[in-house]
């Protein structure tokens, strides 16, 4: 199986709102009037990102997700994504399985592949995502404003505690294991809350490297602090509906785990009813976590309101 | 050096024309009515695609410059990239080379970096590239039509003589070998020609892959033939001034040998003064190698028009 092979069997569709697709130098996309395109480029490595047992339609699914996420965090409508795949060699039952994740997802979300590029080398998936957004609605990183409630959809902690188990630190029931795993291999991009927040939420971001980082950077963005009831955010756990999580390990994985792919937010205290609204539309729950202080310092406050000391650090790939 | 410091302290510029350009979770971009956006992606592997010994300025250049050279290709003008960028580790020279190179490009043709990734991983580098063109004025791959000249850009052959100086299997004296390096190392994507050959061209594509393959895709979707006068197109060698190249190496290397980054092009006989004046308009070499037929089949051609035999291949990443 040739390269051009491997794209027209597995890769190219025919066109739905692109005006020139696979197959040409470029894409060629004619956006609407009336709004601004969002982009963001995500890359993952084998052994970085994803095991290298990691199913490869879960590997489909989850390089589109994490992308897709970025969207949901700025509150834009997914609409065509391109794809650069670095592969040790062409495998038909590897590429059937990663195009079908891949798609499903794509799908799912009216988000079309346009482009790309396929190359031998290590294991290596880069996707850049394109979406709208009605002309200056975007939902930035920098409009989080002291005495706004600070909040965080779905579930936190699980993926971190699939991998807490994959490196042999905690021994988990099966089927809590394959509940968190699920949470790790398949994180669900919250692209309708993002978008029904837009004109709600003062400020967003999706949470990739861990609560903690990601907040960090809204807190940065917009020179403001937050305190966070870590009682109300460490039950935030998918798991422990049906495992009791030592409150350390509970603790550790929600605030710093990473790879949750749910949005953080914040909103004004008026628009609360808003915010539960616009997550009950869309079937995701969201979950009020503390709120934003003008202190440019971020507290972690136990259920008496006492400091919890914060010894947690978000995810850096060169630290 | 952290992630982010890596990215602060080499990466992130002040926006241009960007809304909202790096450090936010998505780049948002305002795109002019009247014209239509052109989106490519390339990704660069160690070892593949350039030697582990390639100086990192000419590296960063590169990298754009195989991007721009796509949008070339389609008529389209540079506006923005993503670059994703997979590190062996966070090397502060190699970065300053690097981010030299591919900004002093980028500068070059106005053309913005807004966003990307950085982790740690095999060598890789995935750029998206995004152009604009006046509504219905990008120049596909299908437009060619029986009657047309062909015609190239610029020089072709030299990367691969410099590929196959490296592999030892021709010894080249150093003047002929760096001018050759030179082509490999650092294209010029002609991104000019490109721009002013809208209107004109019927039909066009980039060389990386070789000649036959990159004007077989043309022929492909435009459903015609080729014939290439061989005694011409061997001539386009850049070192071909300076050293005497076997006639067979000349042949393998202008026909089949990749990298080259220049255009492939059709145009209509009766529009050749317009192709020239747009060529010297941008101080651009473009040469007529041929012409297209209806036959679909591609012939290479001797100088008394006699059918050459074919035995060349182009590029394929998993053949």
């Amino acid at each position: 199986m040739g390269e051009f092979d491997l794209i027209e069997r597995f890769f190219k569709r025919p066109p739905q709102r692109v005006d020139v697709g696979i197959g040409d130098d470029c894409a060629v996309w004619s956006p609407r009037s009336g709004y601004q395109l969002a982009f963001s480029a995500d890359m993952l490595v084998e052994g970085r990102h994803f095991l290298s047992t990691t199913d490869p339609q879960r590997l489909g699914h989850k390089a589109l997700a994490v992308n897709l996420s970025d969207l949901a965090a700025c509150g834009a409508t997914p609409q065509a994504f391109l794809l650069s795949l670095s592969l040790p060699h062409a495998d038909s039952d590897w590429l059937s399985g990663f195009s079908k994740g891949l798609f499903q997802l794509a799908d799912a979300h009216a988000c079309e592949l346009i482009g790309g590029d396929t190359t031998q080398g290590p294991l290596n998936i880069a996707i850049t995502v394109m979406g709208e957004v009605p002309h200056g609605q975007s939902i930035l990183r920098s409009g989080a404003q002291a005495g706004d409630d600070l909040y965080v959809s779905g579930h936190l902690g699980d993926a971190r505690l699939a991998l807490e188990a994959f490196r042999g630190k905690v021994s988990l029931p099966q089927p809590v294991f394959d509940a968190a795993r699920l949470r790790m291999d398949c994180p669900t991009p919250r692209v309708a809350l993002g978008q029904a927040l837009r004109g709600i939420a003062h400020a967003m971001a999706d949470v990739s490297d861990g609560l903690l980082g990601d907040l960090g950077h809204i807190l940065k963005a917009s020179q403001v602090g937050a305190e966070i009831d870590t009682h109300i955010a460490t039950t935030l756990m998918q798991t422990a509906r049906q495992w009791s999580c030592p409150p350390d390990l509970a603790m550790s994985c929600v605030m710093s785990g990473g790879d949750d792919y749910e949005l953080v937010f914040t909103a004004p205290v008026a628009s609360s009813a808003e915010v539960l609204a616009a997550a009950h539309g869309c079937g995701t729950r969201v979950t009020r976590i503390g709120r934003i202080t003008p202190s440019r310092t971020l507290s972690l406050l136990d259920a008496k309101g006492q400091i919890v000391t914060n010894t947690f650090r978000s995810f850096d790939h060169f630290a």
